[in-house]
């Protein structure tokens, strides 16, 4: 994944039709813990509906983790969202407790439209991805799940196969058990705070501009 | 205001200290209706401590109305939130009712830092802002705030006046009464279908990248 996936790139669905809150799948089995991950009896991760209500941790632009000689013409924003229930946890401790759920919405940009003229804002959905915690379930704790470009969105997916890169990358470079907490300021405030900030993390000081 | 008010550049604060959940504020005034706007005795609206558990709305990075010959070399993202009453009713009007808070929070960017090469990620908290619509107390129905810069900032801060520019710019250009939902993509759908977008609003195309 890039922050979570590879590039995804696509064309609006979800922001048209979104699902009701109260999701209606065969097979579905109730293993939702409050606010946490809902899966099918086959395994699948069922795409959470209200994850636009949850809390918003950070958002980037175009951000990536490769080195490019050249600007990319075309940056996407990542919004990172996660369960209040775990955002609450994790402002009291700094860890995130079994069940958490991250979702990335990406964004296409633009620069020009209505009366703004230059920088960038966010216009169509691209894709939903996630990550989630699940001690029980995951061999790693952790798993990840694509649910592809949003013209063709599905609502319940399978795993990503844990050969995917973002399993390794979010292993190694995660701040904050496998999460990417150095990218999120308020929670990286408070894992410093709380010492849960992963001991092999290289804390570089960050040139703001 | 820029998208809300004029540039506010600075250090951080907020993120550092956090106010706790029950401010206890000499004067306060309890004319605080569920999450809606709470203000002094003596008019102030007092900063919201929990505005990051809101619902957000979009962010954007280095956004500008005026045009200018060079591109900004030190973008700031911005991100919008509205307290989650208001956004519910929104969901299923497509308008603002009473009582409705936005606020804006400024973050720095960054490019290179961690394990990121390219595009921008948000650093330090700049500055709060925000707009509130109380019908009773402001002429104009809505009214704009300005916490400061983030080493300075406010808990309780008295309205912009109503000659600063953010409150001519709002009530010309909003999509939807006096606010800028043709940035935020999911509600100026939800506006778009309930016919609540202003008629002389200018819904150009956007050229999306």
């Amino acid at each position: 994944m890039k922050r979570f996936l590879a590039a995804v790139v696509l064309a609006p669905l979800f922001a048209l039709s979104p699902l009701p809150s109260a999701l209606t799948i065969p097979g579905t089995l109730s293993a939702q813990v409050g606010d946490g991950p809902r899966f099918t009896s086959a395994g699948e991760l069922i795409r959470p509906a209200d994850f636009r209500e949850w809390v918003f941790v950070t958002s980037g632009l175009g951000m990536t983790y490769n080195t490019s000689a050249t600007a990319n013409p075309s940056p996407s924003f990542t919004n990172v969202y996660v369960n209040p229930s775990s955002h609450r946890a994790f402002m009291k401790t700094g860890q995130w407790p079994d069940q958490t759920v991250f979702v990335l919405e990406v964004r296409a940009s633009a620069s020009e439209g209505s009366i703004n003229k230059g920088g960038s804002y966010q216009t169509s959905l691209l894709a939903i991805e996630a990550e989630v915690k699940d001690e029980r379930r995951f061999p790693g704790k952790w798993a990840f799940f694509a649910f592809g470009r949003a013209a063709e969105m599905k609502d319940r997916v399978e795993q990503l196969p844990a050969t995917a890169s973002c399993y390794s990358c979010h292993s190694a470079n995660g701040a904050v058990d496998n999460t990417f907490v150095q990218f999120y300021p308020t929670l990286m405030e408070i894992a410093r705070r709380m010492g849960t900030v992963r001991p092999t993390f290289v804390d570089t000081p960050v040139p703001s501009h």
